[in-house]
C-alpha cells in the first residue's frame, strides 16, 4: 500500500493509496466543486454505489486513487492516476490524471502543485513517458496552474456522452 | 475474444480484439502517420519490445486493443479503448480512446467513423457514461471528424513529458 509524504509551505501532508474508509471524505471533496456539486450525492443511501466504484478502481493496479491527508488522517485532497500501456512510441505507457481535487479550506497553499509534482515523479518511477489530463475550458485558473507545472495544452480534449 | 463486424459504404470490416500475431501490422499502422513516423521503428529487432507492450495491454481487461480487418484478416485500422472507473458522477466509468489509426489506402471510405461509432456503442454496452479522447492541435481534419461524430471539444488536453 503506497504511502509517503509531501511538503508545501513548510507543512507536511500524507500521500497514500485510498482505502475504503476514505470513500465518504472523497465524495465530500468531489461534491465541493462548482461542476461536481451538480453531479454527486452525499446522501448516505448512495454510499454503497460509491463503495462499489471504489472497489472497481482498487482491484486493478492500472489505477491508483490517491488521498492527500493532514496529520490526523483528514482527507484534504485526492487524484486518480491511470497507467495506460500502449504500442505507440515503442510500447510506451502514459499516465492519465483524473479527478484532481483540493478541499477549499486548503487551497492557495501550494498543495495542488505538490500533488501534481509528486504524481509526475511517481509516473516516471512507474515507467510512464508522459502525463496527460484534460481540463474543462471553463476552469481557466486550472489552465495556468497546469502550465506553471510544465504541462502544455498541445491537444484538444473531446468528450461525448454515451448515455 | 471480442469479434464482430461493421459496415461502411457497403463493405464489411472485421472488428476484433488484437492478438499478438497482429503486432507487426499494428506497428506498420502506427509508423504510417506524420507524427508517428518519427516515433516508431519497424526494425524487426524491436519486435520484442512491441510484443511486451502488447502483453501489458492484453493482460488487463481495462484495456481493449482493437484491430479493423478486411476479408483476408489484413489489418487496416486500430484503436485502443481504456475503461477508467472513477468515484465522481456517482461512481461512473469513462472510456478513453487512444491510438486511432486507419491505413492511408483505406481512408475517406467512412471506416474511421464506423470504428468510432462502434467504439461508443461498445463503451455504452460496457457501462461507460462518457467517451473521451484528445487530438493534437495540428490534426485539424481529425477535429472536424470527431465533431461530426458528436464529440465536443469542451476541454483542453494538457501533456507533460516525464522523461
Amino acid at each position: 500500500m503506497m504511502s509517503t509524504t509531501i511538503q508545501s509551505h513548510g507543512v507536511q501532508y500524507g500521500v497514500r493509496q485510498a482505502e475504503i474508509r476514505h470513500v465518504e471524505a472523497l465524495i465530500d471533496l468531489l461534491a465541493d466543486d462548482p461542476i461536481g456539486s451538480t453531479r454527486e450525492t452525499t446522501n448516505p443511501d448512495a454510499r454503497t454505489i460509491y463503495e462499489e466504484a471504489f472497489t472497481r478502481i482498487d482491484k486493478d493496479p492500472a489505477h491508483l486513487l490517491v488521498v492527500i491527508t493532514v496529520d490526523d488522517d483528514t482527507v484534504i485532497g485526492s487524484m486518480q492516476l491511470t497507467f495506460i500501456p500502449g504500442l505507440s512510441r515503442m510500447g510506451a505507457t502514459r499516465m492519465q490524471i483524473e479527478a484532481v481535487r483540493v478541499h477549499e479550506d486548503h487551497r492557495s497553499k501550494g498543495i495542488g502543485s505538490a500533488m501534481i509534482r509528486w504524481a509526475c515523479d511517481e509516473g516516471a518511477r512507474r515507467g510512464a513517458f508522459l502525463a496527460q489530463l484534460t481540463s474543462d475550458r471553463t476552469r481557466t485558473e486550472a489552465h495556468s496552474f497546469y502550465e506553471r507545472l510544465g504541462f502544455v495544452d498541445s491537444h484538444l480534449g473531446f468528450k461525448k456522452s454515451l448515455s
